[in-house]
């Protein structure tokens, strides 16, 4: 069972979310000075209420920060290339600095269609392809906004990462290649596990840095990890008793250095990051 | 001592690098019958003796297998921006399939502006960040030759990559991030190591197939392998005794189920590919 939490231990993300904030909120008064007024419009196709969650998340954080935010709502109904020509809008209209376009998408749109449609100036997500090549050759500008996320809180936490040991779990687009590439950038020795790896224990226990994303429960426990390790953990699983992350927390924290608590790590970050996304946008393209 | 060396083992890249090259011949042809005539134009910068070389070379490929093979050879002197407009009139020429950069280029003109500027649609080398984010993204269409055909290689030899230790010594925006990645679109659990790694050999060692490119010849030794592994040397190390590889080839032969050799071995078929990619340009713009 697990004893008293050391809480020194646990990686305050909203703490460090607020002061990105903080920072966003002073660079967009600063633009505003010069005319310069920060907007974002989120995409939304049809009414999956997770998505309309996560819309409203986005927008509330515009709010505190002082980015304007737009909804454009669609219809589940809408064509792809009724879609497209939405996004070729809002990619002529000078007011906008960012489009993000909420996911997923009905099926019988493409979603990387979408995503290759957007201006690259204007892709506060980072997943267009030419912000994730310039990613993948260490030019980062917009990138994905979970994975910078954890970079931020390495950094926040002084977390040397040249020569360590990493291990990320999950191979999506949105977050695991991401942040294998980002952390190779930084010279980590950086290994990638996912659904096909036959002994994902014999990864994690060499683990200096551990990042996973999988969505599964409790995956990771004390006994995957070495002493010392930091955690962490992109996974959101709901069920009855609450909120859970794919670490299993209140063991592996008895072993970990630092670990990030599901919810109120990783979260809020990739929100946060998102909003410094925004603004980057808005003084690449001066509006 | 190396014992006799079991030649079943060996990986034979030129004869599989034929073998593309026929594919590319025969695709030639039926392109010229259609009124599309693949064309590269190599631009070198100076005169590099290495580089010249490496061009004349891509020129014999070209003339093997049918493609018009075009120099543009610019002074050591030329500006950036004179570059620039030149690759432009270059994007622009409907009778160029495909444009290729010889790195490296002078100091004073930035490669990576250079590579920007190449249409993505012409881009042989696979190295735009358009191009190289659809690989991250697993959308592979134009990627980086070398990584390209270590995975030809694998597919001849059929073997099967998914769930396997793969591990990639070298993280080069070249070959060892493409590779690293290319292999995880595959499934592959995949390490990357490079100078910043503190136990090379305990990744090496784990490693089911194993793929090196860092120019230190002789690296790889037999004790840093386990058997079975499958061995790809990407090395090219020059010393009065000869052209080496990575890897002690004459001895970690003994463990590995296959191995590469230098030269013979990943280096005919990356311009094998290229030749493959310069069809693909010409069928995508159809020219």
């Amino acid at each position: 069972m697990s004893d008293a939490i050391d809480s020194s231990k646990i990686i305050d993300g909203k703490a460090v979310a607020q002061k990105v904030e903080a920072e966003v909120s002073k660079t967009v008064a600063a633009l505003k000075e010069k005319n310069i007024f920060p907007k974002l419009v989120t995409v939304l196709v049809g009414e999956d209420p997770a998505s309309q969650m996560y819309v409203r998340m986005k927008h509330k954080a515009c709010e505190r920060v002082g980015i304007l935010a737009e909804d454009c709502i669609l219809p589940a109904t809408i064509t792809e290339s009724e879609l497209l020509n939405k996004i070729q809008a809002l990619n002529a209209d000078k007011t906008v600095s960012s489009i993000l376009v909420q996911l997923p998408l009905p099926k019988h749109i493409s979603a990387q269609t979408i995503m290759n449609a957007i201006d690259p100036k204007k892709d506060a997500d980072g997943f267009h392809p030419f912000n994730m090549g310039n990613l993948l050759i260490n030019e980062e500008g917009l990138v994905p906004c979970t994975p910078k996320g954890i970079i931020r809180l390495l950094e926040e936490y002084k977390i040397d990462v040249q020569g360590k040991n990493a291990v990320v779990v999950g191979h999506s687009n949105v977050v695991g290649k991401p942040m294998a590439a980002m952390l190779l950038n930084r010279n980590a020795t950086v290994s990638v596990c996912h659904i096909f790896t036959k002994d994902l224990k014999s990864y994690t226990i060499e683990a200096d840095i551990l990042v996973i994303g999988v969505g599964v429960k409790h995956l990771i426990k004390e006994d995957m990890v070495k002493p010392g390790v930091v955690v962490f953990d992109v996974g959101i699983n709901q069920d009855s008793t609450g909120t859970h992350g794919d670490v299993d927390f209140a063991n592996v924290i008895h072993k970990a250095s630092l670990i990030t608590p599901v919810p109120g790590g990783v979260g809020p970050m990739t929100i946060a990051i998102l909003m410094s996304h925004v603004v980057k946008c808005a003084e690449t393209i001066g509006q």
